[in-house]
């Protein structure tokens, strides 16, 4: 029987906490949090077998520890690690959105002889504040694990130690550096997030001097800008853990700006068109790469006149149609209407006979061309 | 029996003929098109009784003139109506995404007293290039009106005119000046497609040399460059008719960017903190200005296992309860899974409803704590 230490009880720790119960129901599963309502409403639901507010208390007993607390909240408890006599063969590892801060600062618990293993589970759920974790919340979703800290045959024994711990979370493992790690997530979530905020915030001066462009931002706008919503304590940790790599990737951005204001300026229409095609081409391009559709390509419109009761109509012919869908959506284009059912479809063929069966069951799809 | 001439029948203009027919149904309805095929189909199912492919073989019997091609051909059609001999009371109008060029070019209308009134319809649609329009289309959408052509009692009666003939698209009517229209549009819609379009570029060399860093790019980075998807050429005239107000934008934007940066140098927690919190202000601020939920607030979240069938229970069960829907979503967080549906209501009563009904029907939602 092994001690699991989760420290920080949030959706991830939550979920890593039921895999590991479900896989394993031997173990002993101690959790560390501030709050303690978390600890008790753990405890209670069998999720955990002890709670403790103090990391202090309760890491000297521990086989495994997962850090799964924000960014610099991780930072801090490998200080406080290295401080503690821990158990020799105890594996720490964490699941912060960075890592080279974290493989840098964990630097103290290898010079102490304490396994480290770093890691980053991508389950795509930032925007979600949700508490109830589940063992399955990163399935097939991709979980870093960071080459700079696998550093022997100890360390790598310990990462295939941990890859069986977590079994049951059945993802898909992935090595790579931490400033790769850092650079991906820099480029695909992190300078993306700092555009929208900043595109919010630049908004702001003119919404407020004019109430009339704040109900115009509908649509493009609202998509674009949605992940500015998101919690600005933890945005903050972790811009700041990715500091150069981040002031990199803006000035650089600088650059692909400025070369889009200097073809306005001398009306260099070619450049223009070029920077638009070759966004389009990779756009495009990334949805078939990821397997998402094309957008609008094998998709379906219709109107909603009765929101709920057409959706169910909708959703029972495909049914019974047997047809299997992507996606579904109501795109919210305009105030005060019902609006428009935007049903996606993984192949011209399921899109073609939906298309038949609704339009057989007196339900009209607005593209009606095809 | 009134002469209506649309040139370019897209989705705007074939929305504006249907909408006519429908309210004005002696209205003789004439268009001009690049496409034979275009003008044939439309000719065919009634929505026009004539078509042509040049614009100064018909102009001249018409009473009203509805410019709805792209930017860079309603200039081209304004020069090209300027040259010809028209009715003396038409009235000429565009539908075109910017308006400040516009109506510098129909001055040359004005000097030769045929009435232009500049318009714009703000349909949301930019996305699709569904070709089959419909007389709803801007159903409680804006249509603006350009304050600037509005320059006598004899333009504002034809102002008053042109809103008849259009009063089946039942829009809401606007007022702006073509610079403050052409402001707020590059702040709500060119700006972020520059931002959109630049992020896609600059990401390529990453995904070029990584196609790891591809396979990653889901979620957030997906629906913020969506919009990077449109169509190339359509984007190269909209940017180039607003050139000055987007070098303008663009410049102030990274300043904005520039912000960011100095305070990640100066490793400035509490400005960057506020960066990210007052766009959240301003964001969420949105969501409720315009009518929309709050992010996740009146939120559901649930497995969908086996998608299609799984879809048709909830649907069926919420129209049962007679529970109005404010949105639905299938999340596409991971490859390979069927997904997690989001169910958005207008309000805490509808959601606490919908989570008691469907767990009742054993479909249990994911956010469990409240």
């Amino acid at each position: 029987m092994k001690t699991i230490l989760i420290d920080g009880l949030g959706l991830i720790g939550g979920s890593i906490a039921l895999a590991i119960r479900k896989k394993w129901p031997d173990d002993r599963i101690v959790a560390v949090d501030v709050s303690p309502a978390v600890l008790e409403h753990a405890k209670r639901s069998g999720i955990i077998d002890e709670g403790s507010l103090q990391l202090n208390a309760v890491a000297a007993d521990a086989d495994v520890i997962v850090l799964s607390a924000p960014v610099g909240i991780i930072i801090d408890h490998i200080k406080t690690l290295a401080e503690l006599s821990l158990k020799p063969e105890v594996i720490v590892t964490d699941v912060g959105s960075t890592k080279q801060e974290i493989v840098k600062h964990a630097q103290k618990l290898t010079e102490k002889k304490v396994i480290f293993i770093g890691g980053h589970p991508m389950a795509g759920w930032h925007k979600t504040t949700i508490s109830a974790a589940r063992a399955d919340l990163f399935q097939s979703a991709y979980y870093f694990l960071i080459d700079d800290t696998l550093i022997d045959e100890r360390h790598k024994a310990a990462a295939r130690a941990l890859q069986g711990l977590l079994s049951e979370l059945d993802v898909k493992w992935l090595t790579v550096s931490a400033s790769r790690h850092d650079r991906i997530v820099a480029q695909i979530s992190h300078l993306p997030h700092i555009l929208a905020s900043g595109l919010v915030n630049m908004s702001q001066n003119e919404f407020q001097s004019s109430p009339l462009s704040l109900k115009l931002a509908a649509g493009g706008f609202k998509s674009i800008t949605r992940i500015a919503s998101s919690d600005p304590t933890m945005w903050t940790d972790i811009l700041l853990s990715n500091r150069e790599t981040l002031i990199d990737k803006i000035n650089r951005f600088h650059q692909y700006l400025e070369r889009v204001r200097q073809a306005l300026a001398a009306s260099d229409r070619e450049s223009i068109r070029t920077f638009f095609e070759k966004a389009k081409v990779t756009r495009d391009n990334l949805n078939e790469q990821t397997g998402a559709h094309a957008p609008n390509f094998y998709d379906l419109f219709l109107d909603l006149p009765d929101r709920i009761g057409s959706l169910a109509r909708v959703t029972r012919i495909l049914e019974n149609a047997k047809i299997n869908l992507v996606n579904i959506h109501i795109l919210e284009i305009r105030e005060d209407v019902a609006g428009v059912l935007q049903l996606s479809f993984s192949n011209q063929e399921d899109r073609l006979l939906a298309k038949r069966e609704l339009n057989r069951h007196g339900l009209p799809t607005i593209r009606g061309d095809q």
